[in-house]
């Protein structure tokens, strides 16, 4: 047993004071886990764009102090009541949305959308009572997204925790627990191209080179990246991307030029920018009869999906996902498999490393569009 | 071999001189079928709301003198070269859309929108020669979507025609043609209910009640029927529809009310009144997670779809369909199977009957609003 159980623990985490201000590393207390949660010491995270726009705090209540960070990979400390499916030693991978195994939706099958542990950007406690599990000299300090991963120890629900098989590398599938994973699924669970077939993919960041690497393993013979930065087509190469478009260099809408391309269009697209007009152009660019288009951006709160219903009649399907519809405790564990197995490769998304006490340069690199995905690694004394 | 083969045969025809006037019964030559064509004799045809809208003419290029009629059931007179599949005597459906087996479509398993037959509203000549094969006195006649069953002979391509058992009513089976077809295979084919779901179905004419008929197949638990008339809800019934929702009783949206009769949306949903409000209503009130509603109804040409991109992020998907994703040739015959072992019902949809020198009441009938489906007996010599 843990020596730790059942005692506070102090330690290291960064901590965001306010929007936009460097992060600082400070020794805050961190509270037990009670029923249903469950204390990770986190050993390697990863920082996401969401992080940072959260961090920003431009379109949305800003909520402070709060430990940001939610792509990690970390072992179980200790566990609080009722938890029996976790035990101290466990690797986990903590995931912003949850699996309760309860609700409609954990029950459907079809949906990855947990009543109970669904991601909620606004809230910084745990569900349970509604306090936070983080302190400073008595202060609280709020969660983000149940993961707060940007601290060496962190307490999170047992349903958003994946337990993965203790072999793989956490400092390498760390980076499954959110933007990986989202592109991974988009392409894999809901586009499913067949081999052999033809996939767009709209925005070559994080997510759509994700989304790329499920086309290159699905097999897909044409692997079409559309953005408007040239600069991403060469990397985009090592994810399967063998044709580009850059949109700004066509005095056409892009879903004509794909459709020229394509001899009438693509047979599976997946929108990873959250751009409107991308969305519209990746829906459009699909082949009737049989093309699906898979959106996985997220769009501005006032946007609005148009288009003539007719592009439905001729037999398009227009999908959306969350988290590539992986369940995180059902489906993440496997996903780990496929990269033990040198089926998924994760090693390409990885760009940059850094240590904890470095943790702002990760957002430099992501902010300068310089990095994939930047491990930080925690350290432990 | 029939006595009439490669012989011009005088039948009688119902033709529509003008666009809006009564067909009038006329004695037309009906030419020999040429290569890849079967002349077919029939027997039994019903009215759809696709004859009466060409008829009327008020949105098209008129084009006229022309015989309509696109839901029959009929014998193989003869066939013309390269004809292979068919033999005199054979028993037929004619559809108007049509399966050439050698497309990119008909050899893609999803879809059933043939390049070469795909339905031609524009076309009232058969492809091979450009030419009709009705004429009267050397005036010709023009086709409609490839069937013009309104005769009592008719030429119809080859991938047009589904062969079916010859032990099927012919006076019953010939509703399969289109619209029952097209509402039963949206929901079978398309939006796959499963056992004990919820199916919302927009619009409760023929092809609505089909829809309907498909959701009582797939075992679904509840059917809610939403029209504007709620003099529909009585016979809607029959065909397994249990709940009504008339949108003019309503001060907020249908989805809305919708969303609240089933605790956050219905699990299917299927449109079929080609309302744009009614689309977006149809896709909105499906459940978030697994939701997935199908369109039908075919829109006006400057319609625009219009939602929320968030809608399908919440995992909800939004498909269309044409003639149900049957292909005419590979799948209607097991439709005619399904009634055959009597899991579909088809004589429910049947309400009226007339002899071919009343085809005009059978217009009247619809035009009125009284009959589902009125079956034209051709009554030959």
């Amino acid at each position: 047993m843990s020596s730790t159980k059942g005692q506070v623990i102090k330690c290291k985490a960064a901590v965001a004071w306010e929007a936009g201000k460097p992060l600082v590393i400070e020794e805050v207390e961190v509270a037990p886990p009670q029923a249903n949660e469950v204390r990770v010491k986190i050993l390697f995270t990863a920082l996401c764009h969401t992080d940072v726009y959260f961090w920003e705090a431009k379109g949305q209540t800003p909520l402070f102090p709060r430990i940001f960070g939610h792509e990690a990979g970390g072992v179980v400390e200790s566990v609080g009541e009722g938890v029996t499916d976790l035990k101290e030693g466990d690797h986990v991978l903590p995931v912003f949305t949850g699996e309760c195994g309860e609700c409609r939706h954990c029950k459907s099958e079809e949906s990855n959308m947990c009543d109970l542990l669904r991601i909620n950007t606004d809230r910084g406690v745990m569900i349970s009572d509604g306090n936070t599990r983080f302190s400073k000299n008595g202060q609280p300090i709020y969660h983000f997204v149940g993961t707060s991963t940007f601290s060496e120890y962190t307490v999170v629900h047992v349903g958003c925790l994946a337990k993965i098989n203790p072999c793989a590398p956490l400092d390498t599938v760390c980076v499954l627990s959110c933007g990986i994973s989202t592109g991974l699924g988009a392409t894999l669970n809901v586009a499913k191209p067949t081999k052999g077939s033809s996939v767009a993919i709209f925005g070559l960041g994080a997510v759509g080179l994700a989304a790329a690497e499920g086309a290159r393993i699905a097999g897909a013979s044409r692997i079409i990246g559309i953005d408007l930065n040239s600069n991403r087509f060469e990397e985009a190469k090592k994810f399967g991307v063998n044709e580009f478009v850059n949109p700004k260099e066509y005095d056409k809408p892009v879903q004509q030029v794909i459709a020229e391309m394509t001899n009438g269009g693509v047979d599976r697209s997946v929108e990873c920018t959250g751009s409107i007009q991308a969305m519209i152009s990746a829906f459009e660019c699909v082949h009737d009869g049989w093309g699906v288009a898979v959106l996985v951006g997220v769009p501005n709160k006032d946007d609005s999906f148009k288009t003539h219903p007719m592009q439905f009649l001729n037999e398009k399907t227009l999908k959306g996902t969350f988290f590539g519809n992986y369940r995180t405790r059902s489906d993440i564990p496997n996903v780990v498999e496929q990269y033990l197995n040198k089926e998924l490769e994760l090693e390409k998304f990885i760009t940059h490393s850094v240590s904890f006490s470095e943790i702002n340069k990760a957002f430099d690199y992501m902010l300068n569009g310089e990095s994939i995905r930047c491990v930080i690694r925690m350290e432990h004394d």
